[in-house]
């Protein structure tokens, strides 16, 4: 599924997804490797997220859930990491398209996108099928107890992977009376909503994970140490019969430096550890039963540090009332550590930023602090920072927030976590390899762990732990473990889903196959094919030796008519490529070789070809085992001026004795390969299926000259005197044809086999075809324009749409595309009594008018609450075939005079989404019936009683659905200009046109 | 030519150009609007820069020059602020797209491009054609002497506009010995290159306008007042008879703050206005001929100041050798001056920002300083910024450079300025609404004026006055000025050149029409047309009142092959509208209605029907007074299943038969319009000839069914039961075919007339189609996609394309477009020996090695000479008409036997401007001939011997003209597989394919 757009220079992850190994000797492009070796930085790892990349791919062929799983099974807390991870630096930074005209793929933003639809299917993770049933399964996975402790991102991701292998005794204790840990209590609302953490934790739990809360690693609950025995309450986890333990408390208390010592929030002191989670609490609605309000704060406000905690807190302290908020730190802007996005956010909200200041004192008057002082720090010419006592600042302050990190302080934690061993940094030392800590059986992560600084890092701590976790208990089991991790993937019910297809008795385990073009080139790339997934294959036209070709070059071109110039936008080609170069007998040798190493798969080798000696070669490609016959006559290029191809497809009566003499001479099915190119695509097919074919393939490329440059000169031009020739376009820019053709033969021979090709680049442009009457489909040009891992995401975004269609609550979806809300760049419009346009003052009215809605709402009231996670939804009718969807939308494609021409319908625009730009306005005007006026000032549209439903204002609106076309309710009337003078026997301006 | 997706709130300028003026009162979109009240704030004013909106259709269209004209029209200084404009802050954060997908149109940098595209065009300005010659201009324009002081934005604006109106003796005078004012000597040179300022003088200088070098506003030299008589140099202006003077000197001066007074250069102490000159000096090739050295620096330097001058002295310092850069400014972050691009810059080249702080002292030890003291500045509870003295911070420093603006103090200059009164700021007194000064015919602007804070300010500073100039010159002799101000537009020779076309005896002033579809819906969307300079048109088809049509809706939507949702790069529509809903006494009388006012431009009128009563018809649209008739022989919808429109177009017989029937009718000429839906189009065509017709129209739109919905369902759907049917397909995405379907025809019946259409949306597209065999062209989609005033830049596309043609020194441009040179991200690419990727550590080895080889570089050598602005190129052939271009491809276009199959290619990949990616190693491996080698490590592609030349890596690769084709040098043998066995006959590998 790996698309070429994105890359990163960073190591994969050391814990490898089930069948990410590949050889790892063959030159692949880095986006690709999947390396196992284990010996890499950790912290670099953690970055790479693999899934991430994989996921691109998916998303560009609107394979949401594609998507999702791809990044789920790397990464457990895949859409928390979308939000919060500082792409900038990671990802995003690195890709290799940040040099092209388009710019860098925004990868966060797409796993934040493809991951958050997902959780809007509401779909359960369910084990993967490798696992066997609890009844059948090992005795290790079933009796060993795993306690994990404390319930953030590293324990999430431990506890699903262990779950993921099997374990079902599996237990996160969580202090707190809410779980989720640090993405909970101190990741502001806006970065990470709390819904977020509970879908992901959700996926966990429907696994089977346990959590318990308020249980703490404590000398008075949990103690890691079965010799601790004098304490009454103490649950003594080993004692107890955990087999293996997971630390995951983060770092639960505040670096506090000297100068704040004994300073209380009442005198207007905070740490981020305790300021974030009250603003936690107060703003999210969801996470814990507590009713408590914002802390209240006023005028100036100082934040002490440059991470990301530290922007945090300050733009959480305007939100709780602050006036001004200086952030204040120790080294210069060229040392921030939070990610640019963070910094740029206080910015833009107004804090102000002073550098190069280190804090000495604060200053108290009454029971309230009053400001601070600091001294100057700079850098000496050696580089080194020193902090000038002699120089000093005031600042007035009214709060001073410190957020200088955390640490773990409290003596009842460490003395529970006893024999465990600190490092002289005060967190665990653990073998960064395997995350064990000193103590057997005991391994910790996240914060603690003292390498991961980002929720990614914390995740891949848990992630390790869970393969290590797994391998200490089966060796404890006598059992071995792969030398390789392999970690489980993400699975749901969706992956379980059948779409394997039966044509003329060949059975195909996806209806996905080659089109008979360059992708089948060799018998080598078949194989590859094969090995991703594909369900069939066509090889190259190949002829007899005597017609034999040889190419001209260039001859594939990109079409002219494209948006971008990479990736699926891309949608056409066009090509002067002739058939196989390849002798007969190199093909006939290759269908046996096939055969014989695909024996089901292959059922579906198949051979097009040309000339009147049909039944030689047709007997040939039969003898060498194909399973059945493409028979090419429709090459728009090259072989009709030798009275092949297109020649003889042009004309039924030639299509119709062709196919007689092939029936004659095979047993096997056999297809014919139409062209569009015909006044009449019908009655071709028509004449193949009186020749005794079984079926059709339409079609082939559409006949068209490409562009002619300034000059005069065409491309492809072809030796020194640029000579050119028409060629075939093909891609996703012929699909209305391919789509026309194919509903148009369905109709006429229902039931009569189609394979489908031309612009197949998704399961979704797939599943068009199907409804249109196709039996299978064919690829070419998107596998030109990426590679064959496509077919993965055609897969599964079938079985994704198939799924789909039993959820009754997902019925307003198209595909795998929710419903458009009313937002503005995606941002949730409030709509306003009065319609305010969306610029200039009109908008900062807009934001007036919210800010005040803002402060009147109750942030934790019922409305608010997100809907659940669980229960999820599920299937209310039996998953459908593909043989259930073939042809369903046959019975709506008719005649013009079929249409009804009493059932009107009006534009109608959304005046909250619509961004004043005035487009539909023009189209209006001057392709239209001028029946949109547009306000001079406030640049608000306004559709009159003109309007006749043309739908040429939403075709050009470049927001969508912004407008929609609505019933229109009193009947519609043409003007006519003059009116008709004599209307002999016909009522012109009602009923049906005929 | 403005374009729907640009928006700006600002006003527009008070100075409009000559048809800026347009009924106001009419609701038109704000960037269409062009309101020529003169009560307005003018700093807004001079923001607008309206030219820059018309410009972005052009861009679009690759109309560059169009683009450039609409920009050079309004501001003589487009490219400089295309360049050093704030247009976040302006246009680009203005624009309504900001809230789109897409998100706003790059306004600013698409102005740099099209006006840096068309400097490399090098066509001189000439004077507007409304302009009379010399001997036959009024003496007011050939008497008057027009005094400049200071060759500045503000007075190459104003000589510019005046040299426009007609003034022939028009004189810069400047202090310097090198041009250009604050654009030159301290804008640096990697933000404004010299050569730019170079261009856009050349083109001032292009009217006429005199610059003498070395002249100052001085008692010595060049005085304004005539009373001032005593000195012996001195110029007295007024006295040697320039009738008007515009003083645009800027504000020569620094302004130094107390705590400097005294600090020389050899301390280590600059001014801005010292310290930039200098840097200018050194850096720009070819601005004098001083052939000084860049002030040479080390250690830390503190700029102060928080404008643009201050961020240009931080980057340039560190460029000068400055170890660090401390910026240091008054108040906070929040109050920075300088455009948040500018301050990136310098935060990327990592200055230090030290906010807050008020220089207090500098410390100098020996010769030289040594360091800075502050005070603390903030902000009290009312806002209001205090200065604690008591707070200080001390800052070692070897260099301050003070930019805290500009002033001017020199007595000398003021003297000689002298009675001109001043401000009490000490600018210049002027009248806003004229610039006047209180000296009656002596105006001034730039920053001496006082409003300007930037060029472009400056620049309308100077329009402004020079059009109050102009009126007071006018004035003088008795003359009156319109009340409305208008100023004439930018005119090179393409304007001049001629694109009128005949066909049939027809004459029309160029050859774009509008199509029969929904832009000529009515006949007053037609008047409309005409206006905006559409060559003919044709009405929508209208059929005899028993015939009356009533559409169906919804029936016109985007094509879903598109990229972009807005503008021209959403290439597509499908419709299912059907002919005109009026009836034929409407259109009867419309057509000669629009022959009356129209009767030269409308000769072209024409209308397009159906039915097998041609005749009644045909006589009566004869007699209406229509030029031609274009028979609908092809809608695809509706129509035919009432046996009209394309189900007698698909017959050649009755085509032929119809075309009789008309022929007998009437005398004027009469064209078929053939659909494009047939087995061969030729065939048809030669049935319309050889039935009589003057010609054919092809092709109308492609049979196609838009994509369905994830259940099936289609789009348009009519009615409750969502019916849909066939559409036909519009737009460039089926240009291909309709250039196919012209050039068929034309090589068939050669000189036959053609009326193109399909796809044409520029001027260039248009070419292609003449190219082809086309007589005239026809447009719909494109103004569907827009409106009518699309025309505007076809018409100066197309002069622009012929008059290209005639320059020798742009052969290798493609059109308007310049080759493809060596670069990443637009910046060029130095060769390294070594081929470096461009990713990761790689990349930070080339920007090494780049530092090291820019370090070594002499900047003011020969070498760096940027090529000089002039002498212009000049054609070296007569202009081409557009007869001369129709057909001038089809030799090329052949067919497949003709190309030459022993001439071949193989791919060449550009290492430098590779991105490494790994998409032509992917397209390769998968559906090519696995060519292309993938270094795991480097990521670097290597094409090995096994290219067969298919072009398919070329045309995924994300980087434009990253991979070419170039001549295979060894013979090229096939890849049989296995060898032929038997070659009767024929040399397979060998020969040309036949």
């Amino acid at each position: 599924m790996a698309f070429a757009s994105s890359f990163s220079s960073r190591k994969p992850s050391p814990i490898s997804n089930e069948d990410n190994s590949v050889d790892s000797s063959s030159a692949t492009p880095g986006w690709k490797r999947k390396d196992t070796r284990a010996k890499r930085k950790r912290r670099e790892d953690a970055r790479s997220d693999p899934g991430r990349l994989d996921a691109n791919s998916a998303l560009m062929a609107t394979n949401y859930y594609g998507a999702a799983k791809a990044i789920f099974s790397d990464n457990p807390l895949g859409l928390t990491c979308g939000m919060v991870c500082p792409t900038s630096d990671l990802c995003v930074g690195g890709c290799n398209l940040y040099a092209s005209e388009e710019g860098p793929i925004n990868i966060g933003g797409l796993q934040q996108f493809a991951t958050e639809v997902f959780k809007h299917m509401k779909i359960p993770q369910i084990l993967p099928p490798e696992v066997l049933p609890v009844s059948q399964r090992h005795q290790s996975y079933i009796s060993s107890k795993v306690a994990l402790i404390g319930c953030g991102p590293a324990s999430i991701s431990c506890a699903t992977f262990l779950a993921r292998l099997g374990y079902v005794n599996l237990t996160i204790f969580e202090k707190q009376n809410y779980i989720g840990g640090l993405s909970s209590s101190e990741i502001p609302q806006y970065r990470l909503p709390y819904d977020v953490v509970d879908f992901e934790i959700a996926l966990m739990q429907d696994l089977g994970v346990k959590i318990e809360t308020g249980r703490a690693l404590s000398t008075s609950d949990l103690t890691i140490n079965v010799t601790i025995s004098n304490m009454f309450a103490s649950q003594k986890l080993k004692e107890e019969g955990y087999n293996a333990i997971f630390i995951g408390i983060g770092m639960p208390d505040p670096k506090v430096i000297k100068v704040f010592e004994g300073l209380t929030e009442e005198q207007g002191f905070y740490t981020s550890k305790g300021f974030l989670p009250r603003v936690a609490k107060a703003s999210k609605a969801g996470m814990c039963a507590c009713k408590s309000s914002l802390p209240s704060l006023h005028g100036n406000v100082i934040v002490l540090g440059a991470g990301d905690t530290a922007f945090d807190c300050a733009t959480s302290a305007l939100r709780c009332g602050a006036k001004r908020v200086f952030v204040v730190f120790r080294k210069g802007f060229t040392n921030i550590r939070a990610v640019p996005e963070e910094m740029e956010l206080a910015r833009e909200e107004k804090c102000e930023f002073l550098p190069f200041l280190s804090p000495r004192q604060v200053f108290v008057k009454g029971d309230r602090l009053t400001g601070m002082e600091f001294c100057r720090t700079e850098q000496d010419n050696q580089g080194n920072w020193i902090e000038d006592e002699e120089q000093t600042i005031r600042l007035k302050a009214d709060f001073v927030i410190s957020a200088f990190g955390s640490t773990i302080a409290n003596s009842d934690v460490l003395k529970a976590m006893e024999p465990v061993r600190l490092t002289p940094h005060g967190t665990v030392e653990v073998d960064e390899e395997t995350m064990a800590t000193s103590e057997l059986g005991v391994f910790c992560g996240g914060d603690l762990g003292g390498t991961a600084e980002t929720t990614v890092e914390s995740v891949n701590d848990g992630k390790t732990a869970a393969w290590h976790m797994h391998r200490y208990i089966q060796q404890k089991y006598g059992l071995g473990t792969p030398e390789t991790p392999r970690l489980p993937k993400f699975y749901t019910p969706i992956d379980l889903v059948d779409i394997s297809v039966e044509m003329c008795g060949l059975k195909f385990e996806n209806p996905f196959g080659l089109a008979s073009a360059p992708p089948t080139t060799s018998s080598s790339m078949i194989h590859r094919a094969f090995e991703q997934g594909w369900g069939f294959a066509l090889t190259k036209t190949f002829s007899l030796d005597k017609d034999l070709v040889t190419n001209v070059s260039p001859r594939i071109i990109r079409g002219t008519t494209s948006g971008h110039t990479y990736g699926p936008g891309q949608g056409s080609f066009l090509n002067i490529e002739l058939i196989s170069e390849k002798t007969m007998a190199y093909w006939l040798q290759s269908i046996t070789e096939l055969k014989k190493d695909y024996p089901e798969k292959a059922s579906s080798i198949m051979c097009g070809f040309n000339e009147q000696d049909w039944t030689e070669l047709a007997k040939a490609a039969e003898a060498a085992g194909a399973d059945a016959l493409e028979l090419n006559l429709s090459c728009p290029h090259g072989m009709g001026e030798r009275g092949m191809g297109l020649a003889c497809g042009q004309n039924p009566q030639l299509v119709k004795g062709i196919c007689k003499w092939v029936r004659k001479a095979v047993k096997i099915p056999f297809f014919a390969k139409l062209t569009p190119n015909v006044t009449d695509i019908t009655e071709i097919a028509i004449a193949a299926k009186e020749g005794g074919a079984d079926g059709v393939t339409a079609t082939n490329t559409v006949s068209g000259l490409m562009g002619l440059r300034g000059d005069g000169s065409a491309w492809p031009a072809v030796g020194k005197e640029k000579r050119t020739t028409y060629g075939g376009v093909s891609g996703n820019a012929i699909r209305p044809i391919a789509l026309r053709d194919v509903s148009a033969i369905a109709k006429v021979l229902p039931g009569y086999p189609i394979l489908a090709t031309g612009g197949i680049d998704s399961a979704d442009a797939g599943m068009q075809f199907l409804h249109a009457g196709a039996s299978v489909l064919q690829v070419c040009s998107a596998i030109q324009n990426q590679d064959f891992t496509v077919v993965e995401d055609y897969i599964l975004g079938l079985k994704t749409l198939l799924y789909l269609e039993t959820l009754q609550e997902l019925k307003s979806w198209n595909g795998q595309s929710p419903p458009t809300f009313k937002h503005q760049l995606g941002k949730p419009i409030h709509h306003h009594e009065q319609n305010l346009p969306h610029f200039g003052p009109y908008l900062k009215k807009r934001h007036e008018l919210l800010r005040k809605e803002k402060v009147k709402l109750d942030l934790l009231s019922g409305d608010l609450l997100p809907a659940p996670a669980r229960p999820s939804y599920r299937p209310q009718k039996p998953i459908p075939q593909v043989k259930d969807v073939i042809g369903r939308a046959l019975p709506m494609i008719g005649s013009y005079g079929d249409l009804d021409n009493t059932q009107q319908v009006v534009a109608l625009i959304d005046e909250d989404m619509c961004i004043n730009c005035g487009k539909c306005y023009l189209a209006c005007n001057d392709a239209g019936y001028q029946a949109i006026s547009f306000d001079s000032k406030t640049h608000i549209p306004h559709v009159t009683e003109d309007c006749t439903g043309c739908t040429l204002c939403l075709s050009v609106c470049p927001i969508i659905d912004c407008i929609t076309m609505v019933k229109r309710v009193i009947p519609y009337t043409p003007k006519r200009g003059i009116p008709v003078v004599s209307m002999k026997g016909i009522t012109a301006d009602s009923g049906k046109s005929q």
